[in-house]
């Protein structure tokens, strides 16, 4: 397991008339088998960038943890794609649990959740933060020019916790739910206050994206691109502004309007 | 679950100086619950349409199958959101061993294969098909063109299986795999040879997707998008011809190049 997220590599390049042979830079994947108390918990293909954060977050993410705390203690080895953890309290896992479909009783006008473990971990969010088209506009533009490296390897997903005047810090992954986990578990780790944070993210607004957003804690998600109606329905029940489509002086915004004032 | 893949809904549109409230079309994203042979297999979530194929794809994914015949019964409660699948010989399924990291045993020079179904299901590709330059461009051409109206609401993926002189099908998915899983379902149902078939995709070249080729059984995989070196690497060990950054007249080839002749 390299520990670069992209590579040199040769390419034969074709330019309309001739093959030529060079080198390219190509997006680094990776297998990481996480071994929670000694037993084998999940396998996650990702960027080998920030992996102690991928980990934490994803254990967040799935239940497994609510705090840093929770964890006693934490060793990555990249060569082989390993990472043991070893929580404070040993749980006998139920794996099964985590990928159960969680079916409401109350006919569809339940919430939207598919999975239990997302029923115990996204969060309603009450922040009354607020910002104005312009920080919109400019926190997205800040994640696209943070990225421009990384987008030239190409189909990489990039995420920025921000604050209303600017970006705190990135995270790239080709999963595009890693790139959230990496963010999560550096909230985690660091303790971040979340009530006036914002998530901006370079791909789509999928459920799985609206749903780590809401366990990460944050009330507004910024995308230059499209959102499905299932994270829509999930947005408008957690109390998530979801704004889409943020390229240049325009933008949508599908849920939780009032975040968003002139 | 609708039987849509568009659903249109109320948006509030920003345009750089005044707020409009108007509608829009937005991807429907749904969760499939696969019960087989009476047990809860697992949840996918997807754009709903072809569900047929994309179960039946998913199961030979997954290796569960190997042939439509293994299925008994398929029954899809599109309402609810459920897949009920009987086998003709009903196995009792190791779950657990699905997602398991799989470790060559020969100190990283053995296939980079990471979970132990993709070790039984990927194949290695022999197919002497050899395609131009200029059927590449076409049928990626042909790709964008036939998913003009999808990639309107943003951020679906697209894949087609095609011939040399063009597409035979596409499939849509919000699930990048998903899509792959449906042309898989197709061909596994029309008992489609593909010896001469190519596989056109709107997306990265992940391992994920690369291994979902090598399934399927086509020797050639093309995408206006980038690859990552793990998909690479799979694709020069499985004799699969990959070729990224379709656009305009260029393109790259990153693997078995003697399939691409002028």
């Amino acid at each position: 397991m390299l520990s670069e997220i992209t590579t040199s590599q040769s390419v034969v390049k074709y330019n309309g008339r001739t093959f030529t042979k060079e080198k390219d830079d190509i997006a680094v994947e990776s297998a990481l088998t996480i071994i929670l108390d000694g037993e084998e918990f999940a396998t996650v293909v990702c960027t080998p960038s920030e992996l102690t954060e991928l980990v934490v977050g994803f254990l967040a993410s799935e239940g497994v943890i609510r705090v840093f705390q929770d964890i006693q203690s934490i060793q990555i080895d990249e060569d082989q794609g390993f990472a043991y953890v070893d929580l404070v309290n040993k749980q006998s896992i139920r794996k099964d649990f985590h990928s159960k479909r969680f079916i409401g009783s109350c006919c569809g006008k339940g919430r939207q959740f598919y999975f239990h473990n997302d029923v115990r971990t996204a969060k309603t969010i009450m922040t009354k933060l607020t910002i104005t088209p312009e920080q919109c506009q400019h926190l997205m533009k800040q994640l696209q020019e943070s990225s421009a490296y990384f987008q030239q390897t190409g189909g990489v997903h990039n995420a920025a916790l921000c604050t209303k005047s600017g970006m705190m810090i990135i995270r790239t992954d080709i999963g595009r739910h890693n790139a959230l986990d990496k963010l999560f578990g550096y909230c985690l780790i660091h303790r971040i206050s979340l009530k006036d944070k914002i998530i901006a993210f370079s791909g789509r607004i999928s459920s799985e994206i609206l749903l780590k957003a809401a366990k990460i804690g944050v009330g507004i998600i910024l995308s230059k691109s499209a959102p499905t109606n299932l994270a829509l329905n999930l947005a408008e029940e957690l109390g998530i502004t979801a704004v889409g489509f943020i390229r240049g002086r325009g933008f949508n915004i599908y849920t939780h309007q009032d975040r968003i004032t002139i």
